[in-house]
């Protein structure tokens, strides 16, 4: 058999580690269609002048970019067979990285617990994302409800990773070199408001809307190489669960980023995600908004240039979020479609 | 308040200087997605080796992507509270763009009047684009009617800007490095026709059309960080003036532009726009047509290598136009869309 | 006329040689669009530092990324009268191409033959493109059925050239450096599977399909400067023949290539085409699959680095392919759309 199926639940091993196909160098090509699609506006990664005299060595690829990059090449090997993508925890972004650099990943398998029905198990893997010189670039914790081929294969047993909550602030930064704040000009990027400014509970409602076209959904997802067949096949899709293709739910956490600028104009590092819920799934048509909650803020040690704020940011489809769109009652409301748990680097 | 919802007529002084957000710096990467987009076929800006040999560094960047972006820049502050786009005018390309170079935008407030409802006002800008090093790239002037956001704000009286109906000749080509029109290839440039073979009053149909989808026009659009929300979010625009999205008018000159390839194939640099006026919206699934008519000619002072020839390049919807569609008794034909005045250099 | 309207039947003769317009300079912008529209997984092509450690400079320019833009220069003068693309013969690629290379392309007239019915005519051109320094990076035949604009032009006699069935082995791999098989790390390429572990007459179902939209199609094509209006104009195309936009026959062959990953991950190069047919029309929203099945395969002279498949690459529109379709009884099955027949290099 030369074309592979991917994995089911009881081809993963605790411990295992797979190394991932197909290496990739990002390019400023890579960039200016992520622009295309998501349309961001932060300043250090719009321009390499702004970047640069901050102290970056030029404008540093997008964070997300990145994630996607590497979430793209586990597919294949992890995700061919979910039945959903679960959750995040504990990702870590841990160097810049420049056009040019080449991402490739590797996955350890750190939890294994079968369902009671016997059908699915949830798989958890911590993914790594490496730069050509083989130094680590970003990791991350994500489980996924993965398929078995045979429900008669055995049990391997319950193992649950402990994983944090979120991430300690002494642990953010990595990839952010030193920033002079100086040089940080407010006017170019877009927003007077630092680190002192923001306090905690304040909610901001991020205004705009954006729709999602298939076109460009496809040709985002397809730059990151993930394979996901509910992404791309309309034909099959159709026959499926929703009737039509699903939009990649890292789509909706870079639309929300990019909605995000507009009230955290200058938080412009992802430092780290510590959880996220695609609570509802998104489809081609409709039109995403977002608003965000500053859960904490805190000082890094051992800099003075920047603080972190602890961000929930939910999107939604076709609601506007001046009221904030949440929970109805005990339920999530029904609106909302992600809830994304991180913290952002800004300039004190 | 941390997000930003725009300046409201009444916001605006004479004589306010506005340093506009985000820096960009304009990559291969977006000139291949405009390229993909629009289809432009010139040579000087199609091909390095082409560009090397008649004199400049390497390809430039469309002169329409560079307007595109600088006047994106300006949407957040100028006119993200406008009712519409009026006009331009006395737009000048001043030296030419490489990928690489870092784009800025400063906008200086020339002309206020308050319409008589006094729910609205007419705002007229000098917009400036500067490259990294503080160097004038391209400057402009349009107008833009903006709403108030409180009808009983003062009137700030009258002050309407005198403007030319067009660029002088003698200060056209600030952009263009000195020709070496022996190198310019006929050939492989995909017209025998130079600045001579065109005559005044010539009209030319420039026969293609090309039918605009959503996602081209969005993912455009965004590439310029334009955050205008008429072309993005359908699920507000479907309540809205048009029931949907409307396309943004510059989509329609880079359109128009690339098809008038068909017939003014060495026309390979626009020096100047004198004026321009969207006459009618665009909306996705339309195609547009376009021709041209040949206003005037003129040579350039000190320069042998080229010569000026002003246009008026029309486009129409839905509507070929071997018969050169204009007016419609005193109406503008319903076809029309785009009625542009400009001035291209094409080698004598 | 300053338009061109193309070239009709009569206005060919045997021995003409023609240099189209527009030079191109291929960059990484170009590449990461066609990443983004065709999702290709091949490690050389997709990692600098892939590429490097097995011998190339850097990642090359895809195979067919190359072709589409040498085709699509010659469409303005080939084939804009086009009824119909017949078909392809001997293509060869003769050196890698790299971001920054300019190609330009000449074709010439080696057979012309009328139609019984005096309308159109067949027209066969061998087109070549051409790097920057002149050297000759890709050669191929193609034919098209093009109209006569006078049915009376006199008939220029039979001409029509012997072609291969096939590229001789021999004459393969100029556009592959010799490759360190060493450093072909089989678990970033993505597959364990080498020349040796392919026979003759093995069926390979790639599996996966992806739907076409017509946005995506639009951006590829205009990419390649092709300009046949059968793929852009909504509003001429509604009234046609097929009532719609075509789909490129070159989209079908790039999304069968980037589909044919899952199964021939390690056959990174196109060394040939030696024919191919586009058996029934594509649209945007058909869903297109593929399979391949292996025609021979021979080691080449004087190289022990790679041997040579060649391969049959079938693609249908909205009919999975687990059971190879390809006739239904003497007639093609109604599902297929391409019959593509290439000889791809594959480390041994």
């Amino acid at each position: 058999m030369k074309t592979s199926s991917g994995n089911f639940f009881e081809d993963f091993r605790i411990g295992q580690s797979i190394r991932h196909a197909t290496p990739r160098t990002v390019t400023i090509g890579d960039v200016a269609i992520y622009n295309g699609v998501f349309g961001p506006r932060f300043a250090v990664q719009s321009s390499d002048a702004f970047a640069k005299a901050i102290g970056y060595e030029r404008a540093p690829v997008d964070d997300l970019l990145v994630f996607h990059i590497v979430f793209g090449k586990t597919v294949p090997d992890i995700s061919l067979n979910a039945v959903a993508n679960l959750g995040y925890a504990n990702c870590r972004f841990l160097q810049p990285v420049y056009p040019g650099d080449t991402l490739s990943a590797v996955s350890e398998v750190i939890g294994l617990k079968e369902n009671s029905n016997r059908k699915t198990g949830i798989v958890t893997v911590r993914s790594s994302g490496f730069a050509q010189d083989g130094s680590l670039v970003l990791e991350y914790v994500r489980w996924v409800m993965v398929r078995k081929r045979d429900e008669s294969a055995a049990n391997p047993g319950d193992h649950v990773p402990r994983l944090p909550t979120a991430v300690e602030p002494s642990l953010l930064g990595d990839a952010c070199p030193p920033i002079n704040v100086d040089a940080f000009d407010l006017a170019l990027s877009g927003s007077p408001h630092k680190f002192g400014d923001y306090h905690i509970g304040e909610k901001i409602d991020h205004v705009d809307g954006v729709t999602v076209e298939e076109a460009e959904h496809q040709m985002a997802t397809r730059l990151y190489q993930n394979t996901a067949r509910i992404h791309f096949n309309h034909f099959a899709e159709s026959k499926g669960r929703f009737g039509r293709r699903l939009i990649y739910g890292g789509h909706v956490i870079s639309l929300a980023r990019a909605l995000s600028f507009n009230g955290l104009a200058n938080a412009f590092h992802i430092a780290a995600i510590n959880g996220g819920r695609h609570v509802a799934p998104l489809f081609a048509g409709d039109t995403v908004y977002a608003w965000s909650e500053i859960l904490a803020a805190s000082e890094l040690p051992r800099r003075s240039d920047l603080g972190a704020l602890r961000l929930r940011t939910v999107a939604t489809k076709n609601r506007p979020c001046e009221d904030f769109p949440l929970k109805a009652g005990d339920q999530d409301d029904p609106s909302v479609i992600l809830d994304l748990d991180y913290w952002a680097l800004i300039p004190r």
